[in-house]
């Protein structure tokens, strides 16, 4: 993988507020690729104690992001158009890692699947899997 | 509404560490309709200063499962089967707000659609919309 | 609505061998709106006579197609680039009518949502609705 | 895989009015798995020539339906709770073929992964996958 792209995702990461209030690592970009790990916090939680659905849903969209990113053009930004995840196994476990694998990469639009695992020491299972839309886009709105 | 039932969704959203750390509040709760309010905060945002798109995600979903909760049978737990979710308009604006309906409730499975609007004073805009399946669960592994 | 655009709508429904396999029809066009009623058959059923859930889709779909394609401008082709269908209820009824609404029209992108009723004489019942993203492509592969 | 079940499987196949509507042949059904396969046919087209987005999503869903009943008890019934498909690549070659596997198979809710594929001779290019939700039903309403 190209350097300068490897330091594009590195610091649009890293600019991410959400991902350093959940406390999550970057911790794997290859061309199409791209893995998000987090390890389990109270904070993180729905009323069970397990990691909070919408937490396993932003690390998939998320790595799916950055995955599509990884492939795109200088001076393109990657938007999520839509996504959707099915959620097959409590989200218990130490830490959740998500993996995400660019299905096809078009000029505009980019189809990612990103899988999420839990893990308890060195078992990992597969707890949710999503299919997300990522747009190539030239114009983002800033706050 | 029934009070014993109102009571249940408020500490249902109560005991998820996960909306306190967002700083989400439970605004509104009647049958089959749930709506819960966030204050922009720099740490909720992607690279751009915007909502991220997992918070967006975690509210409807949240949302959802609130309104699905608010139908069901003492002992029964609502748990997110999938959703899916667009996002339609850059997640702008002061506060976000998520209004869900259940368009459907069955024994086990129930129907919920939500949209997420952005609010900058008095206006908002649809900023998303999303479809969630729920499952009134009996067995809920705790961790 | 535009005569030229309604034209193009209509052309292009009356192309498509499939809705012309199931018996469909095109009832209703306008601005990001539109509406496809199908009869029921025999042929259209799954293993207990009720539509099949690939026709409700495929309502769906289409009606979410041409809904954006009304609002797009001469020379764009609607493609979909993905859609997701909860289905609430069986599709069960003497025809089923599709109905789709554009929520967001961008440049290369648009939202529709479409929901899916069956009939039964004056009785509506919602048996399905969708989220449907819809590209306008200017390069359309002819097979 | 057992001989009832394969038959089970064949015999609601068989039934399906627009599964033989469509000319589509049940190829191969193993635990878990399933595979449907379809010629390209101009009544399966949208205006291009291509296969029709609703062929393409039939087939997922279909694929999807029977390898979830591959895994269920006597009695039950497949029923698709939802799908979302993602079409990644146009709907061209002579024929489709759609392959489900079981994610995972609860009690009363099955997830599955639908891939479909178009054929030209030799070659076979992915051209939409699928997530479909499939639900174990004791009381199926009849037509």
């Amino acid at each position: 993988m190209d350097d300068r792209r490897r330091q594009a995702v590195e610091r649009g990461f890293a600019k991410q507020g959400f991902m350093e209030m959940l406390g999550a690592t970057l911790t794997a970009i290859e061309d199409g690729h791209c893995e998000i790990t987090l390890a389990h916090d109270r904070k993180l939680t729905q009323q069970h104690g397990l990691f909070h659905g919408g937490v396993v849903a932003t690390l998939a969209d998320n790595a799916a992001g950055f995955a599509a990113y990884s492939l795109m053009e200088d001076g393109r930004q990657p938007l999520t158009v839509e996504f959707k995840i099915n959620l097959l196994a409590p989200a218990s476990g130490a830490s959740l890692i998500a993996r995400a694998e660019v299905l096809r990469a078009g000029r505009s639009l980019t189809h990612v699947r990103a899988d999420v695992f839990s893990r308890e020491e060195e078992d990992e299972v597969l707890t949710a899997t999503a299919l997300v839309t990522i747009k190539a886009s030239t114009a983002v709105q800033e706050r």
